[in-house]
């Protein structure tokens, strides 16, 4: 090997290496958005992102509202170079490089992914309805585009369990992923464990926080946790799962009375969600419902908007990660990794996972409303029932 | 935006990813390299990767002595195509795509990792005094050959905490990383906790059970753990750390009564390696020391080979990630996870960390011998008095 070799040999995309930042349109401006713009376009911008655009159905309003909440010195300012605009083909027709959609519901953000791609950009969502229900088919797209699907904010926020699952645990072969996926429950539950409060009271409480919704009924109801369980699947068990498949059950009809039972037996109460897959039976468990664990427990310790999430493999063990799993920043902070790693390296080659559907999905027991990880540790799920 | 588009935008990767697995060579036939080896070439494969050859000063003792066991049917098979030699230019000559170097100390891993990347092989390394020592210049290297050096089995086992630092949370400012690091010390401190046992007691225990080389000191003294700090430090704060300047405090001269009393406070005793950086005075805090701890905090659950770590960033709060940090099989994982990630995009453009060093490194009191986060919890550290 000669000094030679040194310089010859490798392809050295170091010096091709682009060093205009990259352009980014951002789609939505509601918490999640506006964390986003106030990170990329505010006093302390990210080093290689420029924000040039922003859209929203009322563009102008929010333009205002952000110029007059600078004028207050209540948010930091953000460029004036930023163009707004109410229209998605307006951001179509634009030299962006990565579309950032930070919109509510299935539709249009769906279609306007599966535009941004077609028209070369690479996409970061934080939309996990849209990941959950149409993430494979848009994955293949980005792959057949040559671009990238990001979508790490979709579950758990800044704890990054999507990279976790995706990449990291890539070398092992998952068996169970059991996770707290729901800020809005943890904060409900948790209040309602410390005050002794009513869950009515406490859904009060928690959107006065700003960690509920106007309509908690998705957080609730386990709808919101199914999806970021579809996507787990997905990942971790190269599973395709229709979320409407995911049995749940509610936590909207807890008591006071029954949580305080359940804490004088050193438990507490999450909203679980579960999935464990027996591939030689082709046999998938999940479900998402109200569980109950040690408080000592990864899970019982939540509190606030935390996430926690549990992975087993078959090499590894257990693998834990936790974090705020709701909120703008922390949404943010997920978002903004994943433009860092488009930026890095914009020709990435980022295959869609191949998936399989399940032979069956079992649920939980028609009289369950609440899985005892205590009381009877079930049979797959006894390591909940140490304190992790 | 015609049908067209769909099929002539982008650059359309996917037709043109190779389709032959990566080919691989292997440094070392330890207990990470004789676990890797059996991911790779026992009875289920990883799909993708082909182990090829294999390196050991050792070579054709352990080639019979791996035969012979599988006689035995103790160790799977390893496939009969695969070369031994004890000679690295012989692994030089080869077409391998990937070099897995998990062989023990400084020289010759560090060399010869130097030869592989110029050679035009990317590397996958478990070594961790050669990333906390060389890591900067070789990853320099790396990306001028354009290819690729990982690390990820350089601390916590499997738990993905160096690409949670380095990818999933570069969208925020960390300002403080804190962790379980020694699997060793973990298992010596929790046996001594449980069973009132001395510390060599604990030793012989750790050792048995293959937690604990033959001679400890490296892991008891904190030369292991603050090695994997100054790793974290450099992808967590883009800071040039050398481990030798990160003060350590020994648990070598723990006695029992010491935990004991610390166990009536409701606390235990872990090895923490701590870090915290301010940028506007650039100052890093960071050591390695026996630690005070709850016993109800995410460190303090901490037992057998488990690694703990929580990450703090401006944005997102506390991350937590835990997981197995020490042993052949949770080792082979993360660098089968790296080999993974190589294998689906080699020519993947990975950018060395740009580095700088701190204005001055702050380490312990003269006469602090224990860290008490109970007692006085540190200006610094007081989330760790919580139970996260």
């Amino acid at each position: 090997m000669s000094v030679d070799s040194f310089h010859t040999s490798g392809t050295s995309p170091a010096f091709a290496r682009p060093r205009q930042p990259c352009r980014i349109a951002l789609l939505g401006f509601g918490t999640v958005g506006s964390a986003i713009a106030a990170r990329l376009a505010g006093c302390d911008p990210v080093d290689g992102l420029e924000l040039t655009h922003i859209l929203d159905r009322r563009a102008f309003l929010k333009r205002d509202a952000v110029a007059e909440r600078h004028a207050f010195g209540v948010m930091p300012p953000l460029h004036r170079s930023i163009t707004w605009t109410s229209r998605f083909d307006d951001i179509l027709a634009t030299d962006v490089d990565i579309i950032v959609e930070a919109i509510c519901g299935i539709e249009p953000a769906a279609e306007w992914i599966r535009a941004a791609l077609l028209a070369g950009k690479s996409v970061v969502t934080a939309n996990k309805q849209v990941i959950a229900h149409h993430g494979p088919a848009l994955l293949a797209l980005a792959e057949r585009q040559g671009r990238q699907l990001r979508f790490e904010a979709t579950v758990g926020g800044a704890m990054p369990i999507v990279r976790a699952v995706s990449d990291g645990l890539a070398g092992d072969r998952l068996t169970r992923i059991v996770g707290v996926l729901n800020g809005t429950c943890t904060a409900v539950l948790s209040r309602m464990e410390t005050t002794g409060c009513t869950l009515a009271e406490a859904v009060v409480d928690a959107k006065r926080r700003g960690y509920a919704e106007v309509d908690p009924s998705t957080d609730l109801d386990g709808v919101d946790a199914r999806a970021k369980l579809a996507i787990l699947c997905a990942l971790g068990f190269r599973l395709r799962v229709d979320p409407a498949r995911i049995e749940t059950r509610s936590i909207a009809r807890l008591q006071p009375t029954e949580l305080d039972r359940v804490r004088r037996r050193g438990g507490t109460i999450r909203q679980l969600a579960f999935a464990e897959y027996d591939p030689a039976r082709s046999a998938l468990t999940a479900w998402v419902a109200p569980a109950v664990v040690p408080r000592s427990s990864l899970f019982g310790r939540t509190a606030g908007a935390q996430n926690a999430a549990l992975v087993t493999g078959e090499h590894a063990g257990e693998i834990g990660v936790l974090g705020v799993g709701a909120g703008g920043s922390a949404t943010a902070v997920a978002a903004i990794g994943d433009l860092l790693t488009i930026a890095r390296d914009r020709a990435a080659i980022v295959p869609a996972p191949v998936l399989s559907a399940p032979g069956f999905i079992i649920g939980l027991d028609r009289g369950t409303h609440i899985v005892d990880f205590m009381e009877q540790p079930a049979r797959s799920a006894d390591p909940l029932a140490e304190a992790v």
